[in-house]
């Protein structure tokens, strides 16, 4: 799993579009996010958003995927982000600017033990991209709005070939958020209560007048 | 009208509501667009949007307020700005920084020909703040969600008594335009598309459930 994000010399562009093979996107919806990436590079910009949580009864780290007001990831199954990030290191009234890559950091940066965790359950590879762009950035992800039907198409889909209908699937993603913040040592994921919509998303105007019409059709 | 934007030394809060006398907000609506403010502290966060363009036809900027797919003014009859921006002077590798504030910008940056202007018509005060920050930020404003019907209570109490109900109002503004592109020797203005909107804006989950719900009640 964690292969996906080696830093290939072949990816010359600044924005990766990073899909899961049963990813269903519209090219509105590419489009825009495209867009909103341009304003945001050094962020995971994309659709599927889930949420980290304090348990106060297990005394642990959780991991949500319910819909709510806040989100604090956004799956890399469907996410622009750069291929690089300039990190500033403040001296004084100085910056010293290095230019960092995110595939060499996640394949570079991170330990072997968290690579082997991710390949040996083949999951989390999305949420530790997270935990690594929003502790460089310290920033929480972008959520742009999608079509709703994905949910359950995804679901259709997972329920015959994906690992999305492995029971252990969403335990394993519990157990995955403690170790991550434990290597890390403190939890880097923060929340964000924004989303990114189009200016004349569902607003009552003629659809033709819309430039990405898609997005809003059920 | 230039005196809304004085820098009195009574306003020690880093950010500054700046409201019409016929604006209308519930609590909601402050409460998540002061939450986006967070977020880009240095821009206009606010939800009466406008556009400019350029009019091939006559050889000068055109101004609308039609709803479009994209803007590039909100307008501070109803929104949040920081009293202080940081300007960053590149030198090299270090960074001369200087504390700055917009109203203090507006009052002794800005002439007295504009200032005037402004002043004569009663008009155009918030066209050229957002002349002044994009100047200063290089980045467009930002666009939060708004409850529909304030359009039409907005045009309706302008029809008694607000400067809104005045012919030449939009004509003045089309003017105002023109002489602060010229002042400024280019046009500091610059488009969005995106649109802030809370999380489950629109989503087909119980009302309850949602944290922002007067937002989206017509």
């Amino acid at each position: 799993m964690s292969s996906r994000f080696f830093p290939h010399d072949i990816i010359q562009t600044d924005a990766v579009l990073s899909l899961d093979e049963d990813t269903v996107l519209s090219t509105n919806e590419v489009d825009f996010s495209f867009i909103v990436w341009h304003s945001f590079p050094d962020r995971i910009v994309g659709y599927p958003a889930r949420s980290h949580y304090w348990d106060n009864s297990k005394g642990r780290w959780g991991y949500t995927s319910k819909w709510t007001n806040e989100f604090s990831m956004v799956l890399t199954g469907a996410s622009f982000y750069h291929r690089q990030v300039l990190l500033y290191i403040p001296r004084n009234i100085c910056h010293l600017i290095y230019k960092w890559y995110y595939h060499y950091l996640y394949t570079h940066y991170l330990p072997t033990s968290l690579h082997s965790m991710v390949d040996h359950m083949a999951n989390c590879e999305d949420i530790l991209m997270n935990f690594l762009v929003s502790a460089v950035t310290k920033l929480p992800p972008i959520k742009v709005t999608q079509k709703k039907q994905y949910k359950e198409t995804m679901m259709q889909q997972g329920s015959k070939t994906s690992r999305w209908a492995d029971p252990d699937h969403f335990a394993q993603r519990q157990a995955c958020m403690n170790s991550f913040s434990s290597w890390f040592g403190f939890m880097p994921l923060l929340h964000s209560q924004m989303r990114l919509d189009p200016v004349l998303f569902k607003d009552q105007v003629s659809i033709l007048r819309k430039k990405y019409r898609d997005i809003e059709r059920l």
